[in-house]
């Protein structure tokens, strides 16, 4: 189909029509032998025009594959339908479930996201904001490896909305992070509910928001005297806290409720170096499902979802919504995680 | 300073000039009290204009945050400066490091990329695709999850330049793959040259294309007849396979190269489980150089880097040349990988 114009034209000889180009409003009106207005016109609904000449001229805009510019549109709209998604995770672990949503949502309303992997490096945090704004971006995401990271300072007067996501920005903001305080109550009822009773805490460092939350959360139902054990987002820590666990006296844990996936990890492998059953003779749960690690584990790991994708879809929400003048209230939204049940917590007799 | 800029214009009661709005060239010479082809004509060094005047001008610019359009540029240049990333990958792990590849390059030319995570689904990818063009899109960088996985068909006539990135495309375009054969070599060289002998191979599908490269490597340096298990990319394979090979007879292998470093992960633990101690009674080598997997390995896995950074810059260099109607030999080009050496690998006595 698309051929037969080509030939046509260059029959023609009216057009350097060349396959595989980018075509133009020139284009679509060579091939329709329409003027250039005439054709804009009838792609545009504009002025007025013979009903079959705009449907000729449709047609063909359709069959060469010629695209009203959105570029075009976006100078009159003073809107670009783009906006950044500004990261400081490397990994890609947090950053693209998280992406997906968001893209899922914006794809709806033909607006698409530039990805800034700024791993971290304030230089290169200013030369993509730079590059966005160039673009006249409509709005921003911004989304950090932990909470309470600092978003980078040119973050903070920026002529576009931005909205934080898995990063908790200033009150005026709206920023949407995972419930960490809910996620791990689900954790702790879970395990009583199947009956364990002396549950230890094994998490990542204290100066961590997100270590300290979870903490709150599994003391508010073990007690204020529950204890925790700070370290680091490391399987070796998670060994390390058996070990710890296990060299001293008295009663010991029935469970272990671990800040990440990786801890759990490494107490799960600690468990089995000393021939403890999980979860016959001790559960384990996790916090993260990040399905590499927890699919993994002997047993696979129950665990904790912060829904990162659902995540992603709120900024992306909120985001459309403001650059579309939109009133969205600002604050920290905490969203509920989920209970990926696996093998790691039985039910204690 | 913006400060007093927005006081300046709002006591003169000449615009309405609001705060942290996007700046137009209307904001520009409205509060350098010039007309606004003036103010043009100052920003883009055209007309006649005194130096004074145009310095004022370029000043206020600046201070109010004005930005000339790259949308207004693009009109002109028909560039958007922008491109897209196409990725099937969900979980990040081999998207971000690329695509944070792709963006540095891109970064240095004022160029963009949009993310787009298709979770594999044709229509999604059909949608990202269709919202590319319509943004104008430069070029296209697609990215795979496997070598072997077809491309969207969609990809196939486009009206811009296409790069595939851990994708092989058609001969006629640009696509950079890792080097698996030459990976899998390093890694028996290594093992080679440690003076481990009985070298196994345990790695994933044979229908992967990878699995069959990498096993082919192999080949190459232990011999036509050398043994290869494939399997799954799993941990769980890997335990598998171990139990395989102490289940038979004969002299026992000195090393096993894994296609992974998730079997590489399953490998070590199983030996563990049966009391091998690695690296003293066994060598054990991984493929991926997945960091967090690798390092967390007990002990922690020497293995092979596919170098995802750099191939992504390489997409990124060959689709600016291709956007900037510079020649690029088409072909599939394999890149280097290298090798990471950890703790896993002794030296055999």
């Amino acid at each position: 189909m698309m051929k037969g114009f080509c030939t046509q034209v260059e029959d023609d000889g009216k057009s350097s029509f060349v396959p595989n180009q980018r075509r133009t409003i020139r284009d679509v009106a060579a091939v329709a032998g329409v003027s250039i207005s005439t054709a804009s016109n009838a792609l545009n609904d504009t002025g007025r025009i013979n009903a079959k000449t705009r449907e000729r001229v449709r047609l063909v805009a359709k069959e060469i594959g010629f695209r009203p510019s959105a570029v075009a549109r976006s100078l009159l709209s003073r809107r670009s339908h783009s906006i950044g998604i500004l990261t400081n995770d490397t990994y890609g672990r947090l950053t693209l479930p998280l992406a997906a949503g968001v893209s899922e949502v914006l794809l709806d309303h033909g607006v698409s996201a530039f990805l800034c992997p700024t791993s971290n490096d304030p230089r290169l945090a200013q030369l993509y904001l730079e590059a966005l704004l160039d673009k006249q971006v409509d709005g921003l995401i911004f989304t950090g490896t932990r909470l309470d990271l600092q978003p980078p300072e040119i973050l903070a007067d920026l002529p576009i909305p931005v909205v934080h996501a898995f990063s908790e920005g200033p009150p005026d903001r709206v920023s949407f992070v995972p419930d960490d305080e809910q996620g791990a109550r689900l954790a702790v009822e879970h395990l009583q509910s199947r009956g364990y009773r002396r549950i230890v805490h094994v998490t990542g460092q204290s100066n961590y928001l997100a270590a300290r939350r979870r903490a709150d959360g599994f003391r508010t139902l073990v007690g204020s005297d529950a204890e925790v054990l700070f370290g680091d987002w490391t399987e070796e820590w998670g060994h390390e806290a058996v070990g710890l666990l296990f060299a001293r006296p008295g009663p010991r844990a029935q469970a272990i409720f671990c800040g990440s996936d990786e801890i759990a990890r490494g107490v799960i492998d600690a468990l089995r170096d000393r021939g403890v059953d999980v979860p016959a003779n001790m559960a384990v749960i996790g916090f993260d499902n990040w399905e590499v690690v927890a699919r993994q584990t002997r047993p696979p790991l129950t665990t904790i979802d912060m829904e990162l994708n659902i995540l992603g879809r709120k900024a992306g929400e909120a985001i459309l919504a403001l650059t579309r003048g939109d009133h969205v209230r600002p604050g920290v939204f905490r969203l509920p995680c989920s209970l990926v049940s696996r093998a790691s917590c039985g039910i204690r007799m």
